[in-house]
């Protein structure tokens, strides 16, 4: 960290300045110039505020060099994370280092007989994952709010039956009861700065999904991560799914880009979700191929057997047989890109 | 709400279409033209799915002209909602209707004397409310997240010894049993679309200041107001403090036509956060003076007495002195809007 | 300027670097920590490239302390600019420096009739300048493109029979000859960044009002301003219109807080336009309010005679016992703020 | 376009409205219901105006469905265009309708050493068309702004030796005079919306390089086409290079959504600008991937055979021989897409 100091200061306040702040842990390093004096910051400064030292009378500006998270971080873990999810028939599926992993499924459950069928026939087309939304986020109290703990019953007996291991949107820790079965948990754009549930997600030995809030900047998504490492649990998956722009031709933008920023700075594997980037079905296969050219680990992507007749976001989800079709051409990119899939 | 149906599309089809949309509760009217057909919605739509019609094969695209709140909607509630609130001095403060409210305090609760000093100086400069942070929303792990229930303890003794009623931000519902006291729970900009939260505190029976989400639309504040309101608790208070944009000469972009935006489409009261807004405190007196011009019915200010040593955000916190002068100032632009201060 | 420098760079590897940066006229000051290696910039660095210092292989970051404007930064010129135009009735009217002035008139000129009621009311309450669009920009090469040379001259004839200072939007320097006797230059948002033009206006001997970019920083646009005063022409006024955003409900998104940013950091005067901001007719008495409490030297309003009629920008124009009225009210905001009105 | 006409409005003001409207040579189609009456609006109506028509005082709100733009819309020339340039050496080299082409080639054209040795290596590695600024727009006055006529004089040297056509950026329709030998002209992201210059660029015989704004939409990227094409020039290829965000780790955030959608609704070839989009070299291999797979018909790239001194945009310039790799890259991903690269 490196803080320019205001034009006048003297050399008392800039030793007593500087004293302040070895007393937060760091060394300090000031080297004075004719019109502008610098003090470098060394050591560990992930724990200082940054913003709180802004407001310091004697502080010009100050710039972070060094990255605020460390666990997330892949100066201090240089190998890719793998993370491993065994199904109900014992078959272990893998996401990152390697492993691109596509999860699949209905924005939202709806019937047995949905569920299974989508399932069925997500997993003959090569999905390892299959994801389903028992709680609802909607922007309208009036919206239908999921199926919610009996949802989640059927997406569990989809489990059983395929052995795909399940995905699923937790929005209140309440609510954690009913996910001892789900596999992977996932965390939805809007709860992805809920500080609360973060810190609580820490203390899981589950493998967290954690979205992208639709207006976090890749540090603050690190950092949302950083939140869940720092509690104990190391099993984050990244999630870029669009950030709002000005455009509205798209519900989101996909921000392509924060696939290879993400896997540059972090170890921790990335999946894209084409289905609630774009909002528009027919534009999920040229988003799935653009991600995993740009170096994802994985794809998110609703699956539904009737997407007319869908009770939530039927406009983004993709046909079984669609889905099918993508499978196929992704193999041949992940070939291209030596991934396994 | 209005549909346009997609060229080629026959009578049967859109019959049977017209047909489904009824059994929604709505009536429909459906105008064929010679390239475009239209439907009509007549009735309440709110609780019409406008995304999931979309999806829809015969569907072109799908248009709003209702919007999609009711109890937040001043259509059904002309008058201005004015929220009032007693101290434990046993006075009355108000908010909204013409009464315009400065709440004013700390950004967290860090000491005894730092919160009793801060009190008594707003209160004598005009504050209405105390405000001040106890459980802290913040984007690193490893920063100050505030002094948790002894910081609520703080806070209310000052609400004792000043008689200013308090308000302050919840990040849990799990920590409500502390807020007992509190007079106004704020809800912090990350939660205002956490759902689960926003049903719970349509059950409480207190006022709740609900803070816009830096990438929501007007209309998502809202619907968020209406997820309260659905609840059972009409009390909201809608928070304008800044929205993200492309420009960082400030932290976020203070969204001053949101003011009118808001007090046109809603019957609630609006205040704005002027020192999160900016991150500047020598710009919280521009914005200050602006919000009250646009129509704002309060002010949420950060005061420090010593800004350089805050634990956090001491750089958008002013003076007791400077909120003084500036109170001063604001009681001639309420008095030129015909507003109680 | 501070550049951070790479882990791992050699003694002699820095000391050649600051060797070839102190060929760029500056003077460096190198400070060598334990982990960072800083160096300090000294003198003019406003020539310096900090893009293309980015790309050397010792460079980690490089930071701009100093702003990259000389002219029109406050630091080099503390007091205010007022610019003064004379009207074609020998009166001169002043904007900057204490004098708050209102540019009114149609959006664009469409009849003898409609620009001479207009400007006749609007010079009647109390407008300073009389606006008119002769070249207009339009998205769609379909819709009406102004009268070109014919609504300029009715605009002139405008002038002579009210004496008020005209300003006008140049879209094309080959146009320059027919703007002989306009007092005011438009460079409307879609040129700021034209940098040709900002050259050829810089050897210019009239004032320009300079509109921010829809998508520009504060930065960008005091950039923008740099250009014509580096070629000689110092008159440039600021003009803070509304920046593009994820927010629909209005046109654009007005930024309140880039006036006081402005006026910190340039003494040129800034004046607002609230009717391309908000492109909301009823918005514009709210953000007048608001522009002028914020710090604002003036205002550009849209006055049409009858804006159901208006060939472009109807939406967002008031009509002339509108604008009378809200210059009442103006007045009396002037007089809190000291300006002269 | 659908009209939803206010609530209120009598028979007759509508039957006198309808009428108005008719005038501007459409048919309406007025469908009157109990809450809301409609007026949809047949024929050509791209030469209405949206926007004025909201200021009617009988309308609520007005809504596109068909696209403001003809001759770029992919609804009335169904297939795509294919653009054919010949070289200084008689070869012909295509882009769009299933060639892909790969420009590549400078920032800004600085030696005669430089422009001819990046020449000789991007044509080795399978460029099809050498890219070189001569007129640099430059956010200051104080920065290179290249070397203008001489720059170009290198540019159209190095065509010669190799034979490859050249694309160069045009950012003054007064320098059209130099531009003689150049075979495709650029416009920047600046110039997007520099309506004077599009229609002048509407009157050549040779194919323009339409830069997208940074806070252009989709939508009005291909009107800025229209303008170009209305005047008679149909030789327009479109350019995404990355729009304007909050987020701030990239230069810019690359619309790789924007590919598929500019597909969908025009018929005009796309390319993609990875070095600008992210400013950073390093991204520049991922992001070419990505929008070969998103369905792009080209790129452009920066290339330098020193990227540490080059004059402007060092940071996102890529060496020859990573030009070569990717080009290596490239080959198997257009192979899959069957695309000729």
């Amino acid at each position: 960290m490196i803080i320019a100091v205001k034009q006048g200061a003297n050399e008392e306040e800039i030793a007593l300045f500087a004293e302040f702040l070895e007393k937060q842990g760091v060394k300090t390093n000031v080297s004075r110039g004719v019109l502008q004096t610098v003090i470098g910051l060394v050591g560990d400064t992930s724990a200082i505020d940054a913003e709180a030292l802004s407001a310091h009378r004697l502080v010009e500006k100050v710039i972070r060099v060094q990255e605020p998270y460390k666990r997330a971080n892949r100066k201090f873990h240089p190998d890719d994370t793998t993370i491993s999810v065994m199904g109900a028939d014992g078959i272990i599926r893998r996401i990152g280092g390697g492993f691109f992993a596509v999860m699949a499924g209905p924005c939202s459950v709806e019937t047995p007989e949905q569920i299974a069928d989508v399932a069925e026939q997500v997993k003959k087309a090569g999905a390892l994952f299959l994801r389903g939304g028992a709680f609802k986020p909607r922007t309208s109290p009036y919206s239908f709010q999921g199926l919610g703990v009996d949802g989640l019953e059927l997406l569990l007996q989809a489990k059983k039956t395929t052995g795909l291991p399940v995905v699923s949107e937790l929005m209140d820790m309440g609510d954690l009861e009913f996910f001892g079965d789900v596999d992977i948990i996932q965390i939805g754009a809007r709860n992805m700065q809920n500080f609360s549930m973060l810190k609580e997600l820490g203390r899981l030995k589950k493998p967290v999904l954690l979205k992208r809030g639709y207006a976090a900047t890749v540090t603050e998504l690190l950092m949302a991560a950083e939140y869940i490492m720092a509690g104990g649990n190391d099993q984050v998956i990244l999630c870029e799914r669009g950030i709002r722009t000005f455009e509205t031709y798209t519900r989101n933008t996909l921000d392509i880009s924060a696939i290879p920023a993400l896997k540059r700075q972090s170890h921790l594997p990335v999946v894209v979700d084409p289905s609630h980037a774009a909002g528009l079905s027919w534009m999920v296969e040229a988003l799935s191929k653009a991600a995993l050219a740009a170096g994802a680990d994985g794809l998110i992507i609703e699956v539904h057997n009737n997407p007319e007749k869908a009770l939530c976001d039927g406009e983004q989800s993709i046909t079984p047989s669609a889905f099918a079709s993508l499978m196929e051409t992704l193999r041949q990119y992940a070939a291209l890109e030596n991934k396994i899939l």
